[in-house]
């Protein structure tokens, strides 16, 4: 017999993930270190983050479990969620999503680790997708412009209602809202208003009295309570006044009735989550924005527009960027910069998939399925409040109410509470015959009903004559060619490799962490017990999911030194305004009401600024000095000067410039000294877990970017997380909601309590499968890796800032001023030229003009890093040798990059070779990456906005291709 | 209000999917239907499918359902089967499929839709992971060379038998069968053997008699029952007498344990299952076979091999092709023609992300645990009879066996009934500390046990001494390289993106089928319920799928008009097999055992040769007539000469020249007349489902191909299917299973009872999502789609065979014989052009040398028919320029295809542009497919056989390029 090799507990292998998601290998790791002269990662941490935030304990995180152990956690975990019948509607509906769709881009890596399409010519293909979403959302609306999706239908019409009062002529201070609006709806549109001090008026749109101040009114279409108005008089009424009129429209009943646009109405708004997006406790879907082509320059979010490459053919690119806040800042129309561009692609391609046919039949059968309950119910003796419908009723009934919420619980049913005498039922395209059947029994007790299908020829459809929607939409062809599996699958597939994503490559994108977002972590999200709940359905069916919740708002306490966190904002953006606001309540709680001043480093990201001014607050830039760090001395003076007003300070930890500032503390302490509170933005958390603490070192408030930082995938610009974390003193001002019992002096901040609640999964899992041990290793092999990064590249480029001993943060910013002024070869050609060699550009002059921030995470391999810094490399020899003159000035790679295979298929009339153009010695065998289009010009697109897809011709798809041999 | 628009029937479209799985449109399909001068489906089927076996009645299939509805249905299928936690070994361990596999791999269209890998240079990809498979198999057993799988442990058995009995000098009989091997595997070596008069023997290795006619051995290391055996000296004793020894080999085990190779087996066989691939009741999983150098050329099943291409780069390719039956036909040593590569890629990438060192962590931790159980129970006087063993205990229970038995089910725990008195248990990756603990409380039915941690320090391992693993395997980098998810990731999508499958384009292999594999289909194999079911597991916890199977068994008795379906063959040539048992076993049981003379038709595929010989039957070929029929005065001179010897005939329909033959009742007739039994070879039913039935005109017995006709994926080159149904009269002799109640005169065909069970829901959701109107549907669109193409290529390329009005049936034979005559151009040089426009190739010189063989399927659309077709018309007018000189004989885009991103980027001196090697202007933007390799040279790899992964050296990965800029 042999004698023991191992004990049990060194072949457990507990913490086997961590190797799994961080990419140096032990030994890659001593090599690294050697390059920078260093021994050991603590070392490493050491010299990088200042000694006077360092935390010595470690953080009180579980320790690492295996992906198996963690999805039966999660299993349990989801368990105690029951997904009843819902029939609550309210903005959310049960759908099928396709199977196709599901598996090939909500489960597919190259979807959904994909990043924002700034870069347009490894983006074509979600750029395409989402101009579908866009063209969408135009021809079901019946109005001009859409963008490329918002973060959900609350805050959209809150947006809507900024958006109204940027560009009314009536400068009045009144918003009408109408009283049939989804109540989170209306308290969203109050929560926004307040700072703004816009009076929100909410009453019945029918009435006919309008204030005379009123810049807009928003109504729901169908309304919440289920209830189709014709809204033209109200409309005109409103244009009297110089006001503009948002609709709140549900996309599927616009198949059958009359658009917000036809009827005049100048915005729409809605939730596009029943084109087949799972209900995910709340979220994530894509809402959608669309108006007139005349207030394009006002959209908020994102907009994907048509332009041109150098050769003159099509290609998409993100449109009028320059609305964005990096470039308007605290004059930004909004502080949104993300969108849901994966639900947005999943509900573009639902449309894709089923086509005007296809939608309309299945708007039709649940429409007619509602009037067949109706119509039952009213034969069973029921009074049914709701005349004309597409899909909601509200039912009468009275004392009996008690009682069929009890037989709606025992037969797993949810039905909307409209009062303690009256119970709303929305159908849905899951419903079918037995449920209309099951919800008789449930209304009336009694066991005896009609049968769905007699009653069928007895009931007429109940959409009012004047609403019966008359005009075509969706006769792209995009919306018609892609009708089977096969096709779509195809198309799906064909996009989607247009796309560089992290499945092929890394994205070092500077302040944007793209890092594993792992399998284990991915596959809950479309578990039934996580994706088939309702946000609003009761706390006994929703168990698991509080627990879920409970669990990630400890851990990211753990992780950051704050007291509680709300995860309820659905982005990075919305957390900074949420964050905001708890400043704001606290200081009026205070009696400090008047305090408004908002300081903000030069260096800021464009979000804080507008995030501020959204929050009510006046912006003072405080300046930065020679290093990049904030200049001290100023933000005495600025701090001094409005002693008085002082509300906050908003800072970056480590700085956007990719340092850790050793005078962090001194900042804090100086603001909170004038009285003022600490906003510490947590885009750059990733270089601080389990190293330093921002609610240790003087945050008062952070963002955390779960999109970020803890693992959910970027989805190709959306969705995002941004929960905030605050100290015990802003705990009472953390954002409210309708279904939470605590009452807050903060209305909500997004239409679901725990907003994207559906991929939190997703967060619980990489906290739990790294543990404190690998979210430490974590940390310090992203700040290995960019030191590495910054090392090696040197040389060849100077690094922009560093901390003390020269060393980075996560990020290191190369700086190609002096490259572009001896040789006008740009950080656009560096990065356009990239894509040659297979990579996904760095960040483009941000934070500094003229610069490339690299962040490698610390998911990326030695071998990768090599792999890009060899490309990096190689670049700088083609600059060199434009510089002397061995290759030409214009005519060069670099200048000339990316190249298409269209480009070395034709003739030839460069001056260097087509070897040169595509460097496969640099790519493995069958791993060259082709862009598909030449550089897009910015330029025309802007010049020449067109937001939807183009006509017929040449529309892209090789079964139509112009070329095509007969 | 408006009045009802449609009725609620019209609107429920229940039939859906059939327009998702069917790939012409409606409105496409009447356009052809003109192409062909023909006004309906129906029509078409009147012309082509002869009258006198055309069906009446519509089949007995339920009516279509919607994908949502069939999903829900499995779903309570599922619930219908109980997870039990497995302890019953035999080969078949639970095993965590790591996620990022199950959902790149198992769950990605690019890999399950891909055909086998004949076409070399589009299917590097999956030729690599199948070579790193055979590596690791070479590695672990300690041979010289591996195939890429076989079907099951219990067949590779088989098979490694009848290698024996070809390869040994002993010219004996005796196949001596240790007693400890698995019991399925005795019994299908047993059947094996019948009919080829082998006498099987069954007992101890260890008593040192051997009888002297012994050709080879069979032993199982370790046992069935745990025992770690050292055959070092009976395998001496073996050879000795001129024998060869298979060990069949547990590869996890091989980790820590002397491999077969190192003691001198001349053979090893196996499971790769627990490798990460679900149980699935039985499989698909991927059993795999090595030997020695010298043995092959007569290795059963695919073998990968490296090669160099054109250029002299390294390529992979299928070596040694002209092993395989369609060459050697009734001489071939083995039917098998397909592997389970599907489940052998999943196997290999769980070998490359655990390495060398993660295996054997594994290996050694359930080791230890199993070492943990058998102390503890000894410690609670159980009597642990296995002293020397990997993972598993037989425990001596007595009198408290039943008590033992009732306590495991009570907690939801199987144990193995080795008798009343004695139990056995096998531990695996799953197991955890818990689960030991309750082991022993089940054993003991003490409340109070150790704990498994306490006891880890008093236990040592129980590895003999003598058979300690001491040599290294898996070092070659491919198994260091990916060792994180970011890594792997990566790996598999480069891999998958060297290779074309359906979610590109489509593949027009004749005969085999490539229709839709659609997701609604593929998802519940996954899902735990059925994936994670041992196949001997008790019928109380397979409820599920039992009904399945009979569900599945009556729906395939509809459609073909047998009276019984047996669902155990795990692939076309085991069907085969299977079904010419039944027919010598029923010949038998009516006293005419003589009849042994089987008449095959000479266009037969070659399996059918070889499955005959096998069943130990005689091959008579029948002539074919000019049009490529039977030649019916052949058949009845044969028929007459034979009369009294004759056994069956073996015929394809509609036949494998594409056409349905006029005459087949009489070929039928003919047969029977002379008291032969008519076996319809099912690779062509997918032009007969509800349009005419084998069972019906004549045929006592066919195989039926899941993975052809009712959407099982393909795999890359399996898994398979291959059903056998037969008439009433052949009921009683379709295979047996220990684990099945009737006991038959046929033993069984596969290791498991109902073959690969795991992947059946997948025939199921097919059948129900088509229902018989779109069975009906599917067949029509096959039809019409390769009559389509027949029509308008025929213009280009002479259609070979055409029944009555021209009209073929689901697949069409191009005869290119003429065009090569005349320009040199060979089938081999249009199929590798194909590529170059993005096309798979039709199947190449079968069954007529010199054409190409088109089926479309019905999945595909007139779209993509129009796009192969232009490509074919293109491909036309180049070879009309050799033709004409216009294109030099040998310097021309035929000849040198397929062309490569280097070709283009090279300097280029070829006679013809760039522009016209890369055609892009016939492939939509983004969608060029880049084959990876030019053409592959096949006579240098099979004179230079290379079946492992190269050494480090030039191995294919970009971090080890040797241009790698530095």
């Amino acid at each position: 017999m042999a004698t023991r090799q191992s004990t049990l507990s060194e072949l457990e292998a507990r913490n086997e993930f961590i190797r799994r998601h961080v990419g140096p290998s032990p030994s890659d790791q001593k090599e690294m270190l050697k390059t920078l002269g260093l021994s050991s990662l603590d070392e490493l941490i050491e010299r990088v983050v200042p000694g006077n935030i360092r935390t010595s304990n470690s953080i009180e995180i579980p320790e690492p479990e295996s992906e198996a152990e963690i999805l039966r956690e999660l299993q349990a975990i989801a368990e105690q969620n029951r997904i009843f019948k819902s029939f609550l509607g309210m903005g959310y509906y049960d759908t099928h999503t396709p199977t196709v769709i599901q598996r090939n881009i909500l489960e597919n890596p190259a979807w959904y680790t994909a990043y924002t399409p700034y870069q347009s010519e490894i983006s074509q293909g979600r750029l395409e997708a989402l101009l579908n979403f866009q063209t969408m959302v135009v021809d079901l609306t019946g109005l001009e412009i859409a963008n490329a999706s918002m973060l959900d239908e609350s805050t959209a019409a809150a947006e809507a209602m900024t958006l109204s009062k940027r560009v009314s002529k009536n400068k009045g201070n009144v918003f009408l809202v109408g009283h049939d609006c989804h109540p989170q709806t209306l308290d969203v549109v109050g929560t926004r208003a307040k700072p703004l001090d816009i009076e929100v008026v909410v009453g019945d749109p029918g009435d006919g009295e309008l204030p005379d101040d009123v810049f807009g009114a928003l109504v729901q279409y169908p309304g919440t309570h289920g209830h189709i108005v014709d809204y033209r008089e109200f409309i005109e009424n409103v244009h009297a006044q110089n006001g503009l009129v948002t609709m709140a429209a549900d996309l599927l009943a616009l198949t059958l009735i009359t658009p917000p646009g036809e009827l005049g109405a100048d915005i729409a708004v809605g939730n596009t989550q029943r084109f087949g997006v799972p209900m995910g406790y709340g979220g994530p879907h894509a809402a959608y924005m669309s108006t007139k082509n005349a207030y394009k320059r006002s959209l908020p979010g994102r907009l994907v527009g048509v332009s041109v490459d150098t050769k003159g053919n099509r290609g998409y690119r993100l449109a009028l960027a320059t609305r964005e806040q990096h470039i308007r800042r605290e004059k930004a129309t909004s502080n949104i910069c993300t969108a849901q561009s994966l639900l947005a692609i999943m509900a573009a391609m639902y449309a894709t998939y089923h086509g005007p046919e296809g939608l309309t039949r299945i708007a039709r059968r649940i429409h007619r399925l509602t009037c067949i309950l109706a119509q039952g119910l009213r034969s069973l003796e029921l009074e049914v409040k709701t005349e004309a419908f597409f899909d909601t009723l509200v039912v009468v009934t009275g004392d009996s109410t008690r009682d069929v919420l009890g037989r709606a619980h025992d037969n797993g049913v949810n039905l909307r509470e409209v009062d303690n005498r009256t119970l709303g039922v929305s159908l849905d395209e899951t419903t079918v015959h037995a449920d209309v059947e099951l919800l008789w029994r449930i209304f009336t007790g009694a066991g005896d009903v009609p049968s769905v299908i007699e009653q069928d020829d007895k009931v007429d459809d109940t959409l009012p004559a004047a609403l019966i929607r008359e005009s075509d939409f969706l006769d792209n062809p995009v919306f018609h060619n892609y009708r089977t599996e096969t096709g779509l699958l195809r198309y799906m597939r064909r996009l989607a490799d247009m796309d560089l994503a992290l499945d092929r490559s890394m994205i070092p994108l500077g302040s944007c962490t793209m890092k594993l977002n792992a399998t284990t972590q991915m596959i809950p999200v479309t578990w039934p017990a996580f994706a088939r709940i309702h946000p609003f359905a009761p706390r006994d069916q929703t168990l698991g999911y509080r627990r879920l919740c409970d669990e990630i708002e400890s851990m990211l306490c753990a992780c950051t030194g704050y007291s509680a966190v709300s995860l309820q904002p659905n982005a990075g953006s919305q957390g900074e305004y949420a964050g905001l606001l708890a400043i704001k309540a606290y200081h009026d709680a205070q009696g400090q009401g008047h305090r408004n001043i908002c300081l903000i480093p030069s260096s800021a990201h464009g979000t804080n600024p507008a995030s501020a001014s959204m929050a009510g607050m006046k912006v003072i830039v405080v300046e930065s000095d020679h290093n990049g760090n904030i200049d001290l001395e100023d933000l005495r003076r600025r701090a001094r000067e409005h002693t008085d007003e002082l509300a906050a300070i908003m800072i970056t930890y480590p700085s956007t410039h990719g340092v850790f500032e050793a005078e962090v503390r001194q900042v804090c302490d100086i603001v909170h000294h004038h009285g003022g509170q600490v906003y510490i933005d947590g885009a750059n958390l990733n270089a601080m877990v389990g190293v330093c603490e921002p609610g240790e070192f003087g945050g008062d408030v952070s963002h955390l970017n779960l999109h970020k930082t803890f693992a959910i995938p970027h989805g190709g610009g959306g969705p995002g997380v941004g929960p905030i974390g605050v100290k015990e003193h802003l705990k009472p001002f953390l954002p409210g909601h309708f279904l939470l019992d605590k009452k807050t002096p903060v209305g909500p901040v997004a239409s679901a309590p725990w907003g994207s609640a559906g991929i939190l999964p997703i967060t619980w899992a990489y906290l739990r499968l790294l543990g404190k041990e690998g979210l430490y290793d974590a940390t310090c092999n992203a700040i290995l890796n960019a030191n590495y990064i910054a090392r090696r590249l040197a040389p060849h480029y100077p690094v922009l800032y560093a901390g003390p001993g020269n060393m980075v943060a996560h990020e290191c910013i190369l700086d190609l001023r002096l490259l572009k002024e001896n040789t006008g070869v740009t950080v656009e050609d560096v990065s356009k030229r990239l894509m040659d060699f297979g990579f996904h550009a760095p960040t483009m002059s941000f934070p500094v003009t003229g610069t490339l921030m690299v962040e490698p995470t610390e998911s990326e391999s030695k071998a990768e890093l090599d792999r890009f810094i060899a490309a990096m490399i190689e670049i700088r020899k083609e600059i060199k040798d434009v510089e002397k003159g061995k290759l030409d000035a214009e005519d060069n790679p670099l200048k000339n990059a990316p190249h298409t295979a269209m480009d070395v298929s034709e003739t030839w009339e460069r001056s260097y070779t087509r070897e040169q153009a595509l460097r496969l010695d640099c790519q493995g065998i069958g791993s060259k990456y082709w862009p598909p289009v030449n550089r897009i010009d910015n330029i025309h697109g802007d010049r020449n906005v067109v937001c939807t897809c183009p006509p017929v011709s040449g529309y892209r798809s090789p079964d139509s291709n112009k070329h095509k041999a007969a």
